[in-house]
This record gives structure tokens, sequence and C-alpha cells, in this order.
């Protein structure tokens, strides 16, 4: 195997270390997160980060990079409150990546890529038509990461849609059936096969 | 699609509602947490959200449920200032889920699933023989998540073995080398292919 030590690592090239430490804690959620201003200016971007935080309530969170440069999702969901979540698919990989390009904030990514906007339930966000898993999701509360200066946004589930042919009697959702994409590092996209599902684990006796 | 509201979401029984809102937001990263405690007892347990925090520093994040009921990771990892990440790939993930029983501290995971302790650079906590990624983490700190009560823990990457055939020329970790799996929910494993790599998205003029 190939050993890193601690100064190792803080020895790589920036490239290397970025492709290397964003790899190794393993697959990530893709989702594209849809804000706009309160000029209505839509903004869409893939982000890997968001995680499961709880279910009741229901809460997720993700991780924002520090604020010192522009970021059009955390000021959009500061200004209006709300954001949505929406997974990407097989198909849509390369829209998906290229949301993480660096738009100017009168630029929308929708009209440089093939999402089109949905709009439901008037929640003041933008959904991506067709995306088989929707969030709406209401901003929470934000905690400083000292450690590197990110934050980790909470955001509440306030609605959901979900393509019928995902959800299972039980409520598990079987993301494989719509090719939904899980994410590799910081460029890879992958598409999961599920291997099995297994009951409530129990100690041996 | 199934439309779920706020309220319908509250409404839901508990076991559909775990199920629906843990599969939601995606794919999630598969990692085995090997700690000790001062006695040198191991535990071992599986754990879904893990997450990249940052590459310089090189830091994860994981997510531990309320600390009313015994949570020997944390105990340990408290007690001992360390911990391990080792990835799951696809012939294991039985044992992985097994190791989320609840056995009484005195109890090792190891002793009830296939997976055998290795020590190696007097690491105080057991990485697992054969996993193709094996990180050592110290704790750095940790955030109350008081909209439910959970706990975001901070782990400083100190060192790294990764399987040479997963580890690309620019530091990139292809995952699919190995069948190294990913968690679609609370007991759903999946492996994934990957499908492309893109370069860094720039604007289209």
């Amino acid at each position: 195997m190939h050993h890193f030590e601690f100064k190792d690592l803080k020895d790589l090239s920036k490239i290397y270390r970025l492709n290397l430490i964003n790899s190794v804690t393993g697959y990530k959620s893709a989702n594209l997160i849809g804000t706009q201003n309160l000029n209505g200016v839509k903004n869409l971007a893939i982000f890997s980060s968001v995680i499961h935080l709880g279910s009741s309530p229901a809460l997720i969170g993700f991780i924002l990079r520090p604020t010192t440069i522009p970021r059009h999702t955390y000021s959009n969901l500061k200004a209006t409150g709300v954001f949505t979540l929406n997974t990407v698919t097989k198909d849509y990989i390369k829209d998906a990546h290229h949301t993480s390009a660096k738009y100017s904030e009168e630029i929308s990514e929708f009209d440089y890529t093939n999402f089109i906007v949905e709009h439901k339930n008037n929640w003041n966000a933008p959904y991506v038509k067709g995306s088989p898993i929707q969030i709406g999701c209401s901003y929470e509360n934000e905690y400083y990461i000292k450690e590197n200066n990110t934050l980790l946004i909470v955001g509440s589930i306030k609605e959901l849609y979900i393509s019928e042919s995902l959800l299972m009697d039980d409520g598990w959702v079987q993301l494989d059936k719509e090719n939904i994409i899980t994410i590799n590092g910081l460029d890879g996209y992958a598409v999961p096969k599920l291997l099995n599902r297994f009951p409530y684990a129990k100690p041996k006796s």
C-alpha cells in the first residue's frame, strides 16, 4: 500500500492533495442546490457535501467553502430563507459538473445548461425539472467550523417530491432505479447498482 | 411524483420516515470507524456520515447521534484522541452492516465479524486489515448541532494508506477499482461504476 505520513500530506502539490483528500472518505452525494436572489435571478450549483442530519425533524446539512469569494448559493439562501435540493441522474452529469463554473451573479446556470427551471407550490427557489428527487428546504442555522473557516449549513426539509418508481413500500428510496449518481473526489461521477439491503442488526449470541 | 408536504412528513410512522429521510439526500460514504478504549478493547462501527471537510489542512467530519445512549466510538476517541477510517468493499457489506448491532463495551465487533485488527505505525486505534483505504485521524473538535442534539466530530487526517491500484497519477483515487461501496438509506449497500471525470469547469462565453 502507498503510505502517506502527515508530513507527506502537507508537502504534496495543491492539486494532488485536493484530488487525494477529496477522494479518500469515499463516495459522496450529488445534489444541485437551486436558489434565487431577490431580483429573481436563479442560481444552480452542484454540491457533493449534502448529508443527512436527522429524520425527526427532517434535517440536512452541507458544507460551504470560505465566504471570502462570492458564493451565490449562500447569499441567495440567506436572502430568501429557502433553497432546493435536486438529485442528479446519469444523463446529466456533464451539465451538473458545469454548474461549478464561476458565473457572475446576474447569470443563471439554467441558461448555460440543459436544466430547466420548475416552479411549484409557491416555493421561493427553483426546482430542476425532471429530477426524480426534489426537496424544498428552509435555512435553519449555520455553524462556523473554525478549523478551516468553512460553514455547516443546516436546512429543514419542508416538502419533498419523489418519483413513484423510486419509492418502496417501507419508505426506502431505491436510488439505482433511476440511475442516480454519486461523486468520487472532485470531478468523478459514478453510477451505483444495489447489492443488498439488510435487516436491523442484532448482536450474535 | 409522490408529494410529501411538511405535515405529511411529521405524520409518517417512525420507520417509514427513517427510511425515507435517510435516502433522499442521495448516496453516502461507507466507513468503518475503528477505536479502542483505555483497556485496549477494540470497537468497530459502520458510519454513513463521514464527509470531506477540507484538504489543507486535511479534515474530515462525521455526525454522532445523541449521546444519551452508549456510543463506544465516541467515548473511545475522546479517551485516546484518535480513530481510524477504513473503507468498505463489496465482499464485506454483511459484516460491515453487522457492526451496527449494539454490543456491550467489553465486546469487540472484530470478534463477531470477519474483520481482522491491524496495528501499524504505533497508532492507538485499530485498522481493518485488507481495507484498501485506511486513514489515521486525530480528534480535533466537536460542534453541537442544537437543532437535533447531534454532534459534528471534526478529525484531522494524520496518515493514510491506499492500495496502489486505486491511486492515480494526479492523486485522484478511483474508488471503483476495488469495488468500494456506497450506502443507500439506512440499510442498502450499492457498488458504483465510474462514468466519467471532467476537467475544471469554466464559464461558457
